[in-house]
């Protein structure tokens, strides 16, 4: 009989703003004895974590595989010796995370493993946008999508779902500006197409800016401070509103009316 | 000057589990001294409105503009009577949620909203099946598409993003499952393509099925007891894994393994 091992939940801490944690993750962070944590958690989601050893593992992108069997190895090594292991992901496990990573080498390890959804940035994008990802009639699909190549040569297959689809969100793109929209023009997108950057999705640094695919990269290039997600599709034409100061605020960055 | 009015939030419930809701909307709802809730969310969660006036507006699939029409309405009179004013939905607004008519109409009438966001379906489904909807190098982009076409036309339009990507995830596509497999069928798509059912995702009645792309219709017909979600990709094929009875469980409803 194998000894008993503890269970490794892969935990989504949603897109930056501690209360966009959902309840199960909360009170599995209460729970938890150890937690691995990536680098953009928020400090105060960590801090929920009141009983448990507390690790981090500072993925970003950019990340290399050998740090990734590294974390591997130390989730299993946890599991063995601990009840309630918690890996805390930025934005959800499941969308550009890596998980299925982690998943396999738990399986591999006979470990017992759980995943709780989070929050991902495009809806914590789209909510701040107060733009919806799909619209009744016209836009009927979203696809998400990086240009982030992993290990494969770069290419343009990347792109053919955002092509394809009414509206897209490009996640870790904007150091990739110039070729996203390269890429995009050659596959016959309009250069007016309206283009929201939103940089630190639901933090009080939150930056929101509009321009246009042809203008991307000129945009793109001015957006370093924080993780940044790039909104394409005719809804996210900027918009005078009837909102608030905030909004207001927000659209000093706009460039004006789409352009085409 | 105009009259003082309240704010309206428009909550994401997430997919169903009453746990997998944001902390943000719990407190919400803990505020409100109205909630506009659809049917398809949670008990427990509605219950959460300690205070609140609920009133059940009793939206599915199907629903008719009137109907929406009504809501906004109502959305703009409770604002104008009530301080926080919470309009619950199912999953996440911004996706396949009707949310812009809804703030259209709350901007027309001077009323300042919020949008919280919730867990998606797709993403509660990717976790239960532990199946990343991306994966490193051979899935970077995933479309969320549904075949539901509000006043327009059926076309085949509305699958295009889902034919181009690595991988799909189609709401409210289960009772069009015949002509979703004609659809990506015909465009070129393999009979063999793995596709995952997953029905009431997160709830404790959730029922997960593994078939193909051409069995497609023939499963979807047995799906017919809670909202269900379709899941396309190399990465849905069914799985043996190493993990406990509950797996199991629910590998008894697998068709083995994909034929191509």
């Amino acid at each position: 009989m194998k000894p008993s091992t503890g269970t490794v939940y892969l935990v989504g801490a949603g897109p930056g703003a501690p209360d966009l944690l959902t309840l199960r993750a909360a009170r599995l962070l209460g729970e938890a004895d150890i937690v691995f944590y990536d680098a953009l958690v928020h400090p105060e989601t960590v801090a929920l974590a009141l009983r448990a050893q507390k690790v981090a593992v500072g993925k970003r992108c950019g990340k290399h595989s050998t740090a990734q069997q590294f974390i591997n190895k130390r989730l299993v090594d946890a599991a063995r010796r601990h009840r309630v292991v918690v890996r805390l992901k930025g934005g959800d496990p499941m969308l550009f995370g890596r998980a299925q990573e982690e998943i396999a080498a738990l399986e591999a390890a006979g470990i017992a493993c759980e995943v709780v959804p989070g929050i991902t940035a495009a809806l914590a994008a789209a909510a701040e946008l107060r733009t919806s990802l799909t619209q009744r009639g016209s836009a009927r699909s979203v696809t998400f999508a990086t240009p982030r190549v992993g290990s494969d040569q770069p290419d343009s297959a990347w792109a053919d779902g955002l092509v394809a689809a009414d509206a897209g969100a490009i996640y870790m793109g904007v150091g990739e500006a110039e070729r996203i929209a390269q890429t995009l023009l050659a596959a016959g997108k309009a250069r007016g197409l309206p283009v929201a950057i939103v940089e630190s999705a639901s933090l009080p640094e939150q930056r929101i800016r509009y321009t246009t695919l042809a203008d991307l990269p000129r945009f793109a290039q001015e957006t370093v401070a924080g993780p940044a997600l790039i909104l394409l599709g005719p809804q996210f034409r900027a918009r005078a509103t009837t909102a608030g100061e905030d909004e207001r605020e927000r659209c000093r960055d706009q460039p004006g009316e789409a352009t085409g």
